[in-house]
């Protein structure tokens, strides 16, 4: 059988818009998704999930009500369920997202940038 | 409050052995480990479970009944639940798994390599 790596760097070739995050793998019912994420996003929380932010290129600051992170390539942070956060990158930054399936990149908030979900690329 | 980045080169540092990985984070009840791997693997599945691996740096390959994948830095691939593996690395590869919290490196094998569990660096 033919196995092939998911390589990020490829993934990333195939799109170009930001804060649009695109499924690359599932590993039971959670998702990898990348996404390119530029300028401010919105206070947002997920009530029932942790998420997981990895850094693949750039800087990403994750804002919280009492503090913030600031994460660089080679750098991950998982957001406790239930606590708002709102990303923030000053240049465009590549990232990585787990979170379970159907997760929505804007939690119960809706948004102009609310993506479409389970999109695969 | 104070938040902190994972920083994966910073907790390479503080290990040398092989092939005992080291909790750096959880997420819900998936936990991120990583390890220092060189040389052959035990063949070995989780029937329960998924599997990912993520390269942070050197070539790993996974071996399978069927057929292998080489995998890279920035490069992952998820062993599906009961397919059976083997890990192999020419030279030291550090890398980064995830699974359910429980989850034994060994899947059902009682090996020489099997290691701790819930070991955090």
């Amino acid at each position: 059988m033919k196995y092939s790596p998911v390589n990020f760097n490829n993934k990333f070739l195939k799109f170009d818009e930001q804060w649009q995050p695109k499924v690359i793998a599932e590993m039971n019912d959670y998702q990898f998704k990348i996404a390119r994420v530029e300028g401010e996003f919105v206070w947002h929380d997920h009530p029932d999930t942790d998420e997981t932010f990895i850094i693949i290129e750039g800087t990403l600051d994750l804002e919280f009500r009492d503090g913030k992170v600031t994460l660089n390539a080679g750098e991950m942070f998982v957001v406790p369920k239930g606590v708002e956060h709102k990303p923030v990158a000053k240049s465009e930054c590549k990232i990585m997202m787990i979170e379970p399936k159907g997760t929505k990149n804007t939690g119960d908030v809706q948004s102009d940038l609310t993506a479409d979900n389970d999109v695969w690329v």
